[in-house]
């Protein structure tokens, strides 16, 4: 009978995780049932999204629990199997877990092809993190050609995928990684047409813009804190930023708001758009026609706060603020000839 | 030759206006010529958004300078006219700022129907701040009959319009006001299904809760600070959040970050979207095949850091959030086959 290795979570971490946050236990794990597959596990990816799991609290996937093994895509290769897709000897990709062998459904597995690509890219450009840069700027953010985008964390498994297929929908690619290597392979191996080290980077707002004169179209949003909101700053009009990570604050112990709410604009997948009125200015005659007919049948009300005298206006203005106005607040500034 | 009473900017306001901050200035502003209007203001609405023109700081408009006259929407009736779709008695709006009469171009001005609503709607439920909840409730968030809608500032001009579309619109109305009077009013004239005194809630994210058992689906923001966190909190999957207004901080002088970015998001028109990989699961084959193709072509490349045994994993993973990574992090569990 099979047996498995497998890391479990011992106990949840406070702040980034330690040792005795895990354990290593060994156990069978039974062979192929009907339609089951058995395979030992050659790759395990790690990946940031999985210290939010080991909280117990409410993320994008359920938290795991104590003595779970610790979550995680794998690639492995068949030893034995029941169901008629997979053969012994097949390289599949799972979500196998931390952990040497994985008997599951053959409906959880997907076939690899090593004649695309080393199968270890099953994790990575081909994986997961491949197909989060490429849904998350192409189907996110739609660039449009000679559009800018920035990317951070731009040498990770999916910075560097944004950046390199920002460039091949021909748009300017730039970021910041968290080393000069790190930047250098960003420039010369990904054709970045400009990266910074953000480690060096004081006033990143700035470096932001030095590097980007007429600014960035696109943030694709991998790190949240200072680095998201210098990347907010420098953004143009009808920009787009996709929110993928907030790495910084993943091990956070006292959170700050930004982040915390950027990280919540991913749980729950969460759209945020500032506008303005006169971005809709083809569509008020409609608007008005509404709003005119919803007043006509008396499905909508209003309430004005009227003040007499332009004289008063100054003084007016400040009752906006402190919330002392009740309706639309009017200056009356001489006779209504049809009141 | 017509004078008119003007309001203008006399020095810059740091925080709340004070009095020394505007000047009254009478003057001649000529007769009409060709194409042009007079007109007597009858209504000037006073709107938050103003305050921002008043800083020597980019937003959505430029700022105005030093002696220009404080602008703003006007109701006014026409007393001379050049202009053929224009004659005296007609009813008109314009941007006619803090003044007693205006001069302005007939392409400037929009006739109003006094028998649709009194004239003094034209700066209200069916001016700029009616449009502004249509466009924001129905173009930026797109509601669907059932949802709910949370709004801020909810008896205000915006707000109070947002509450009702949404209820036309078959949609659930909840919101926050700054009286019990407004409450009231919100509840009683606007058919509002739930909506609190954000001056006596204490943690406004548990009173949003409470009166959202369900979540809300909508948020329309025209506070930012801490209420616009609270809603953002309560936000349910793919909820929407239009961002109309920060008044919180139209007079801070020194700005939390929130409503920093918030702010930005309205002046550039900024769409923020928080997104998962799993979502676009049915794209997953479309983007493989892509990315496949451009790692063919050699456009794509990728680096990966790769450490051996599963025992290793714990103490790797932590690499993630030091960035000593460089390159897809694996743990190399066993031999791979087709290396």
């Amino acid at each position: 009978m099979a047996r498995t290795c497998k890391v479990v979570l011992a106990r949840r971490p406070h702040g980034l995780p330690e040792a005795d946050d895990f354990r290593i236990v060994e156990e069978e794990i039974g062979d192929p049932g009907p339609g089951e597959v058995l395979s030992r596990t050659i790759y395990l990816s790690l990946d940031p999204y999985m210290r939010g799991m080991m909280d117990d609290a409410e993320s994008y996937e359920g938290p795991m629990q104590i003595g779970d093994v610790m979550v995680g895509s794998t690639v492995g290769v068949v030893l034995d199997s029941r169901h008629k897709s997979f053969s012994a000897g097949d390289i599949v990709e799972t979500q196998g877990g931390w952990q040497s062998h994985v008997l599951a459904h053959g409906h959880t597995l997907r076939k690899v092809d090593p004649s695309l690509a080393p199968v270890s890219t099953a994790l990575g450009v081909l994986g997961m993190p491949g197909l989060t840069a490429y849904h998350g700027l192409v189907d996110v953010c739609r660039p449009v050609a000679g559009e800018t985008v920035f990317v951070s964390a731009a040498s990770g498994a999916v910075g560097a995928t944004v950046g390199q297929i920002a460039k091949i929908l021909s748009c300017r690619a730039t970021g910041c990684a968290g080393s000069d290597d790190k930047v250098d392979w960003c420039l010369q191996a990904c054709g970045f047409d400009a990266c910074f080290n953000h480690r060096n980077a004081t006033e990143p707002q700035r470096t932001i813009a030095a590097m980007n004169p007429e600014g960035i179209d696109i943030n694709f949003e991998n790190v949240g804190g200072p680095i998201a909101r210098a990347a907010i700053m420098n953004l143009n009009e009808h920009g787009r930023m996709a929110v993928c990570g907030t790495i910084s604050n993943y091990n956070a112990t006292g959170q700050d708001m930004v982040e915390d709410h950027l990280w919540w604009l991913i749980v729950r997948r969460i759209r945020v758009e500032g506008f303005l009125v006169t971005d809709f200015a083809k569509k008020h005659d409609e608007a008005r026609r509404r709003l005119a007919g919803w007043i006509a049948d008396g499905r909508l009300t209003w309430r004005e706060d009227i003040v007499q005298g332009l004289e008063n206006a100054p003084a007016t203005f400040n009752r906006l603020f402190d919330g002392s106005n009740f309706g639309k607040l009017l200056i009356q500034v001489s006779d209504n000839p049809v009141a």
